[in-house]
């Protein structure tokens, strides 16, 4: 006899606001048994699965040690393997700094089925919400995302010849703690002086809170900000369109910028 | 007196699912006077919109000019003035190769308000859909977004050795017709030449079709499939995993990847 064996959906929450759920999403966590999710899920978007669904919350909290990936891992093929339908609901894009083809790679190693459901990445969002191209004719042909996070005992490694590209725009994800380190690197690069640079916090959220800068002024004026929560760089020409297109909450440093855009 | 001016929404369609638009975006659509779309926007999402919504396709079809930006960003303007709710949907997000930065800057010198609503973008939707991530710890720490579309005079011009790190997923939109050439010089700029390719047309859509190839290969398999539509490629390690975890229609030539993948 066959044993029904459950079905997990890794499904992207977005940036935040829960209107920028997908629909596909959004039938996901209706019909779901079991919500494993992250802690910046909002809470808006945990209400949207049934009342008995069971709600198991995976993600790190500041001074907490995060729960291993095996350990969620095992959480999922558990869940599935009891017959229920899972929603594993991650921030942003789930395959996109979102270690969702880790968890793939584990369900599919145990015969669990299971479906991938993409969702906005913050980049995206923050984009939109500040009204900030992230390609644009003549600023930028194209656009990279990185990670300033990094484990503890490692440097941040990349190819910074190729990241300091002018036509380029960059998009640092958890950029706050490297911020420093990255535009020293893009400047030794030869990246201007005076290239723009958006940070943004809470982006899509209540609470959002930005600052456009310089690459030169970044780490000072990131650091003299009391962001809430992760922050997000936006890296590039293409970040001047904030000032005049945006909805900055804040323009005091916008008028550092001399604005090179037509 | 003041006029009452409208709205403009410039509106993600997403990559063709239209259960992957957001809940956000159905709303505006639901709400719209006027849609103003691509010819890729799926029929079903403009179904959505009331009965009595004026439907304008502004898309470029096969052997057609495309109706000039200009023109476009008049037509918004104008159904704006006229007091409309306008929803301008492009597909995949309107600030990754959309040209949206274009329009909203004619908005707000036009003195329209508007907002951005942002979709996922066809390197998220064929991704989800095939099971490949974008990034993934060991093989890829970062995403970069190129288009391999250029003006008929003009050459592709990127900066090939940036483009040409092993550490970065690279996607390629509209790749089709400079696969060729993209190959050659990520070749000549080091690329290993087995490195993996995954070539999507229709991605999330009926008739989805995909490829897995290599670097030395790509060009000509890409020629040999008679693909339809728009072609996406996903260049590097992360492509190999769709073999493993993906939903392949066509595994002919997957067998070429040695998966080097734990």
């Amino acid at each position: 006899m066959d044993e029904f064996l459950g079905y997990v959906y890794l499904v992207g929450a977005g940036p935040g606001d829960p209107d920028l759920l997908t629909l596909k999403a959004l039938r996901a966590i209706e019909a779901a048994d079991a919500l494993v999710y992250d802690r910046l899920v909002a809470p808006e978007i945990l209400d949207l699965a049934p009342r008995g669904a069971a709600r198991i919350c995976v993600g790190k909290r500041p001074k907490h040690h995060p729960i291993p990936q095996e350990d969620i891992n095992l959480l999922l093929i558990r869940l599935a393997r009891s017959g229920r339908k899972v929603v594993r609901l991650k921030g942003g894009d789930p395959l996109i700094f979102g270690r969702g083809s880790e968890e793939a790679m584990a369900l599919k190693k145990s015969g669990i089925a299971f479906e991938i459901i993409p969702g906005i990445t913050a980049a995206q969002g923050c984009a939109a919400a500040l009204k900030t191209p992230l390609t644009h004719r003549g600023l930028a042909s194209s656009v990279r995302y990185i990670t300033g996070h990094c484990r503890h005992d490692q440097d941040l490694d990349f190819d910074w010849a190729g990241l300091a590209d002018p036509e380029t725009t960059l998009v640092v994800y958890m950029g706050l703690a490297n911020i420093g380190e990255i535009c020293r690197r893009l400047l030794a690069q030869g990246l201007p002086a005076a290239t723009p640079v958006l940070a943004v916090s809470n982006g899509t959220k209540r609470g959002q809170h930005s600052l456009l800068t310089t690459l030169s002024d970044a780490a000072a004026d990131a650091r003299a900000e009391a962001f809430g929560g992760p922050v997000l760089f936006i890296i590039g020409r293409v970040a001047a369109l904030a000032a005049e297109l945006g909805n900055l909450e804040d323009y005091a440093l916008a008028k550092k910028i001399a604005l090179a855009v037509s």
